[in-house]
C-alpha cells in the first residue's frame, strides 16, 4: 500500500445544511420532461399539467332515485285526500337510479311514494317539486373544470374522475432517473463469499428503496473498483444517461479523496462537508449539468444525506412539495450532549409509557445501520444547541407510526433471546402489537421501570450475600413503588468458548492462568455481576482478567466475539453459545424474572403478555431452545410499595 | 322494462360497521401463503416468517478509522517525552476505515495522531487502550440475531440489514388476490362513445388502486352485464382465483337484488346493510371460502365500504395492523346534522385561518366523487350523536398530510375560472402552496371572512342603490373588521345561451314570453343578485321565471345545464359560455374583488398571491380566456375598521 496519501489532508468544510441545499437545489436545471401514460397506470405519478374534465360527469340528467320520472307542473293537485292517477308513457315512465330522465320529465318520485295500479297505471298522493331527486348535469363534474393542477400526486379516487372526465391518458412528469454508484475495492455483492475486510454492498439496494418512495426512478450501477479513471468514465457516462447522481464514496481514504478531486476535475464541487453529524462529508457538485450528491460510506451517514440532498432533488424535478415527517414531543429518558456549530442527528426509541411518549437515544455510530432501522424518531439538535438533560422534551420527526409506537410494549433490561420469540408471538395474535426491547443490562432495566421509561424490565441480579435473584435489588431500589416481579424463566449461564475448548478454561481462575481474551458485558448487566462474583470467589481481580474492559451488549455479541478466537473466553447464556455453534459449560441456575409496573400487569397489554407467557406453544418453543425452562405457575410478586 | 321488481321490498340491516367487520374478519380462513423473493425486490413487502441475520456485521474486526492498527500493550510507554516508534509489518500496519486488524494488532491509532519518519517506520507519543476505535465483530448485526418478526413492512434500510445478514431471498407474505368486478348494463369502458344513461366505469380502476395501496393485489375484471347467471358465473370463477372478492353492484334495482340473492344462493350472505352513511347498502358474505364484499354503486359510498371492510381484509391476510389516519382537531364552521343510531362519514374541507384549523362539510352527496378527491378530511359522527354546532371542535381523519393543509390558501365566495389559474400559478412557483377553494357565492364568502373561515374571498356584489359594486356591502357586514379589498378583475356577465339563441332571448322579459327554462345561481350568489336586479328592472317576479328555483353552483354548472337545452337560459360569465360552445349576449361589466383580512394581506402568502395577480405572465392567461380584463396597478382598499 502507497502510504504517502495518509498525508494529504483532507479538509472538510463545515456549510450549512440548509445553504447547501439551496445552492444544488438552484444549480439543478429544472427542464421537467412529461410522458403520456394510461391513467389506469398512474396511481402515484405527478401531474405534469393542469387538467380539465372533457365531459360532465353526469353527462346527462340522471335520475337519482330508483322511482318515476313526471312532470313535476302536472302532479301539483296530488293530495292525500286527492290521489292523482298516471298513465305510463306520457304521464311517467320508471326510472332507476342513474337512468337518464327523458323529456319533458323534469322530476323524480321514489317508488316507495309510488303506488301501482296495474300495469299501466299508478297512483300518487304528494306533489313532486321541479327537479327533485334529479342530478343536474355536472353534479359530480362539469366540463371544462380544472380537476387537478401540476404538481398533483395522484391517489387512487383521482384516478376515477379522471377517467369520469374522458381523461383515459393524461400527461405526468417523467421519474427522475437516479443513478447509483457504488465503488470500493472492499464491496463485494450480496451473497458472495465472505473474506475479513470484505463488505457486502448493500447501500445501492437501499438508495434505490428511497428513491423510488420519493418518486425517482432508481438504476443501480455494479460495483465500481476504486480506480481514478474507472470512477471518472462511470460518472461522465451517468450525468449522459442520468438526472441524478448518487456515488457512494468508499470508505478507503483513497477513495475519499478521489470521488471529490475527479468530481471537481471533469464538472464543479459546490460542498464538501456539511455541519451536520452523522453525515457530515457529503460531496455536492455537477457534471454535465447533472447534480451530484457524493455520500458518506457509513449507512446512516449515507441514508440521511441522501435524504437532505436527494430527497429534495427529485421533489423539485417532479415539482412536488418535500413530503416531512410527522412529529411528536417526548420527553428524554437521558441527557443528549451535542456539539456546537453542528446539527446532530440522534436516532431515538420511543415509547409510550404511563401516558407519555417517552425518547432514548440509540447509539450515534454511524456504522450501525439497525440503530436506524430500530428508530422510531429522529432528534435533530440545531447548531446552536449543545444538548438536553435528561427530563427535558424535545420534538421528535417520527420513523414510524406514531399508533404503532403507542401500541408497544417497551421492554428494558437484561437481553435474553426468548424475548423476540414473545415479541414474534404477540405479533402473531395481536398484529398491531409488538415488543421494542433495548438491551442495556438488569441494572438500567431497574431504573427504567423506576423513571417510568419501560413497561417491563427482564432482569437476573445474584445478590452474592443472600444468593438469592432479584429480590433484594428490586425491594432496595424501587421501594414505595407498586411493582410486580414475574417469574419468568429458569436459564443457564455459563462459559462460552471455542469449539473442543482449547485452553481448558473451566473456571476464572483458568482465564488468568491461560491468559485467554476474555470478552465482557456491560457495566450493570447480570452476567457482569455474575462475573465479578466469580472472580470474587476466585480471590481474583479484573486486572488479572485480560479484556475486562472489552464490553458487549448482548449474550450473542459475546458469542460472535469468542467464535473464531480459539484464545477467546467469554460468560453468557446456552443459546448464544448454540448459535454460534460453540463450546458451552455451565456455571450457574439463575432466574431471569420480569419486573413491571402493577398498572402495566394489570392492563390489556400486560395480561396479554402473560398469557402469552404462560401458553403451551411458547413454553414449548422456549424449551426447543434448550438451557431454559418457562416458570410453570409463576406466582406474581408484589414488590415495592409497603401497603 | 318488467316493472314487477320494484314491488319487492328490499329489506336493509343496520348492522353496526364493527359487527359486521369482526364477522368477516373471523370468517376469513387465514392461511396466508409465503413465496420467496429477492430481498432486492422486497420492498414493501411484508415478512412471512421471523427473518435472522446469517452471518454477524462486521464479521470481522474491523478499524473505525483510517491509521495504523498495533498491539495497545506495546504502546503503553508512548509519551508526549517519550516517542515511541514502532516498525512496519511487525509493530504496525496500515488500515483504512473497514478494514479487518490482523492478528496480532488489538487497537487502531488514527492517521492523526501518527508521526511519519519513513516508509517503514512511525512515531507515536501516546499509548493506545486494547480494542480502541475497532469496530467489533457483530457491532451492526449479530449472527442469528432476529432482524425482523414475521409481518413487517420492509422499508428501504431494512434491505440493508437483510443483505449485510446474508439473507438475499426471503419468505414474504403474498399478496391477496382481490378479483374486482364492475356489474351494470349502464356501465361503458373509459373512453367510450357516451349515450345518456351510460356511466363510464371508473370505480374498477379506484378500487384497484386503493387495493395495490394496501398491499394487495387487484385483478379487475372487465365489466359484467347485470344477468344473473352472468353474475353468479363470475362470482363462482373468483371465489375460485382469488382470495378476496370484491363485487360493485350495478345501481339498477334490478341488479342490486340479483347480488345479494346470488351470494346467497352460492355461498351465504353475513351482511345486507351497516348503520353507516354513505356506504349503507354493502353486502357482506362467503363464497367457498372466500369473503366477498359488495359494495355500493355510488363512488363514495364504494370508497368507504371498501375502506371498511377489504382493507381489514387485506391486512388479516398480511398479519399487518391496519393503518391509521392521522387525525387534527378543528374548528367546525357549520352545523352538522347527523342521524341517530347510524354513523356519518361527512367529507371536510380544513383551512388553516388565524392559526387554528377550520372545517367545513362538503356536500354529502354519495355520487359526488370530486367531494372525495376535494376532501381534506373525514368527521366520523358516531351513531349516538345527532351532530355539532357551528363552532364546536371535532376530531378529523386527515385524507391529506397536515402540512399541504397548513400551506394552502382558503379561497371562498363567488366561483371565477381564473381562481384555478391563479393556484396553478402558485403551485409553479411554490410546489408547497395552493389555493383551496369552495364555491359558496359572494354573500357567503363574506361572512366567511367574518367568521375567520378563509384567507380571500372572491365577491362581485352589485349595490342596487348605488351601482356600486362590493364597497357597501363589506362596509355594512364587515364593520369594525380590518380588512382590504384589493380590485382584481373586470369580468363580462350575461346571458348564457344555446348556440344560435333560438328562442331570441336578450332580457330578462324575453325569458317570461318565451318560458325558456331559466337555470339560476343559488341565493347569495353575486350573478343571482344581478339577476334579480335585471327582474327588478323588467318589472317582473320570480313566479314569471321557469326554472327560477333551479340552483347551481357555477358558472360552469350554468353553462352545462343550458348547453343541450334548446330551451335553456342562463345568466353568467363568458368563459363559461365559451367552454361549452354557447352563445354569450353581455349584461353588465362587473367588479369582481378580492376580500381579505389585513393580516392575510400582509402576510408572506397574501403578498405571494398579489405579486402573482400583477405579473404579466397570469395576466396575459388571463386575458388570454377572453371577457376579463386585471385590474392595472390596482389600489387595496381598507375598510372595515374605523381607524
Amino acid at each position: 500500500m502507497d502510504y504517502t496519501h495518509f498525508k494529504r489532508k483532507i479538509y472538510l468544510e463545515d456549510k450549512p445544511r440548509a445553504q447547501a441545499r439551496e445552492e444544488i437545489l438552484e444549480a439543478q436545471s429544472v427542464t421537467p420532461e412529461k410522458e403520456e401514460i394510461l391513467t389506469m397506470d398512474a396511481l402515484g405519478r405527478v401531474t405534469a399539467e393542469p387538467i380539465f374534465a372533457r365531459v360532465s360527469m353526469p353527462h346527462y340528467h340522471a335520475s337519482a332515485m330508483d322511482g318515476i320520472a313526471v312532470v313535476a307542473e302536472s302532479t301539483y293537485q296530488a293530495h292525500e285526500q286527492n290521489p292523482l292517477r298516471l298513465t305510463l308513457g306520457g304521464q311517467f315512465c320508471y326510472v332507476d337510479t342513474g337512468n337518464a330522465i327523458p323529456a319533458p320529465f323534469n322530476a323524480v318520485i321514489m317508488i316507495e311514494h309510488v303506488d301501482v295500479i296495474d300495469e299501466e297505471t299508478i297512483e300518487i298522493i304528494e306533489p313532486a317539486t321541479p327537479w327533485q331527486h334529479i342530478r343536474p348535469i355536472g353534479e359530480d363534474v362539469v366540463q371544462e373544470e380544472m380537476l387537478f393542477p401540476q404538481g398533483h400526486i395522484l391517489r387512487p379516487a383521482d384516478l376515477g374522475v379522471l377517467l369520469a372526465g374522458q381523461q383515459s391518458v393524461i400527461p405526468v412528469a417523467k421519474k427522475p432517473v437516479v443513478t447509483i454508484i457504488p465503488t470500493g475495492n472492499e464491496l463485494v455483492e450480496a451473497n458472495s463469499e465472505l473474506a475479513p475486510g470484505k463488505i457486502i454492498e448493500f447501500n445501492g439496494t437501499v438508495f434505490a428503496g428511497f428513491i423510488k418512495d420519493w418518486g425517482g426512478e432508481p438504476k443501480l450501477h455494479p460495483i465500481v473498483k476504486d480506480e481514478p479513471e474507472n470512477i471518472k468514465a462511470v460518472l461522465l457516462d451517468a450525468a449522459e444517461t442520468s438526472d441524478i447522481i448518487v456515488i457512494n464514496a468508499g470508505s478507503s481514504a483513497g477513495s475519499k479523496d478521489y470521488t471529490v478531486h475527479i468530481i471537481g476535475e471533469i464538472g464543479e464541487v459546490f460542498t464538501h462537508g456539511v455541519a451536520a453529524r452523522p453525515g457530515k462529508p457529503v460531496i455536492l457538485g455537477k457534471i454535465n449539468g447533472k447534480i451530484v450528491v457524493g455520500v458518506p460510506g457509513y449507512p446512516v451517514s449515507a441514508y440521511l444525506a441522501l435524504e437532505w440532498f436527494v430527497r429534495p432533488l427529485i421533489c423539485q424535478y417532479l415539482q412536488i412539495p418535500e413530503p416531512k415527517r410527522q412529529t411528536v414531543t417526548v420527553k428524554l429518558g437521558r441527557r443528549i450532549v451535542s456539539s456546537m456549530g453542528a446539527e446532530d442527528f440522534v436516532r431515538m426509541n420511543i415509547g409510550y409509557v404511563n401516558g407519555q411518549f417517552v425518547a432514548n437515544p440509540l447509539t450515534r455510530a454511524a456504522g450501525v445501520t439497525m440503530s436506524y432501522v430500530r428508530a422510531d424518531g429522529l432528534l435533530i439538535v440545531p447548531p446552536d444547541i449543545i444538548g438536553y438533560e435528561q427530563g427535558d422534551f424535545a420534538e421528535v420527526e417520527l420513523m414510524r407510526p406514531l399508533e404503532e409506537i403507542k401500541h408497544a410494549i417497551v421492554f428494558c433490561g437484561s437481553h435474553d433471546l426468548t424475548i423476540d420469540l414473545l415479541s414474534s408471538q404477540l405479533k402473531r395474535a395481536r398484529t398491531d402489537m409488538k415488543i421494542v426491547s433495548s438491551h442495556v443490562g438488569s441494572m438500567a432495566g431497574i431504573m427504567a421501570i423506576r423513571k417510568g421509561e419501560a413497561h417491563v424490565a427482564g432482569i437476573h441480579l445474584l445478590d452474592p450475600s443472600t444468593k438469592e435473584y432479584n429480590i433484594s435489588y428490586v425491594s432496595k431500589l424501587l421501594a414505595n413503588q407498586d411493582v410486580i416481579l414475574y417469574p419468568f424463566l429458569k436459564r443457564k449461564q455459563g462459559w462460552i468458548l471455542p469449539k473442543g475448548n482449547p485452553l481448558g478454561i473451566e473456571s476464572a481462575a483458568d482465564l488468568e492462568r491461560t491468559k485467554a481474551n476474555f470478552v465482557n458485558r456491560q457495566k450493570g448487566a447480570g452476567t457482569r455481576i455474575l462475573f465479578d462474583l466469580l472472580l470474587e470467589e476466585g480471590c481474583l481481580t479484573p486486572d488479572d482478567i485480560t479484556g475486562y474492559d472489552r464490553e458487549m451488549f448482548s449474550h450473542l455479541a459475546v458469542a460472535a466475539e469468542v467464535n473464531g478466537d480459539a484464545h477467546g473466553a467469554g460468560l453468557g447464556i446456552y443459546p448464544a453459545a448454540k448459535a454460534m455453534d460453540l463450546d458451552f459449560l455451565p456455571v450457574a441456575d439463575e432466574e431471569y424474572d420480569l419486573l413491571m409496573t402493577r398498572s402495566f400487569y394489570e392492563s390489556e397489554s400486560g395480561q396479554l403478555l402473560i398469557g402469552m407467557i404462560q401458553s403451551a406453544v411458547f413454553k414449548e418453543q422456549v424449551e426447543k431452545i434448550g438451557g431454559y425452562q418457562v416458570v410453570e405457575n409463576a406466582e406474581p410478586k408484589c414488590l415495592g410499595l409497603e401497603v
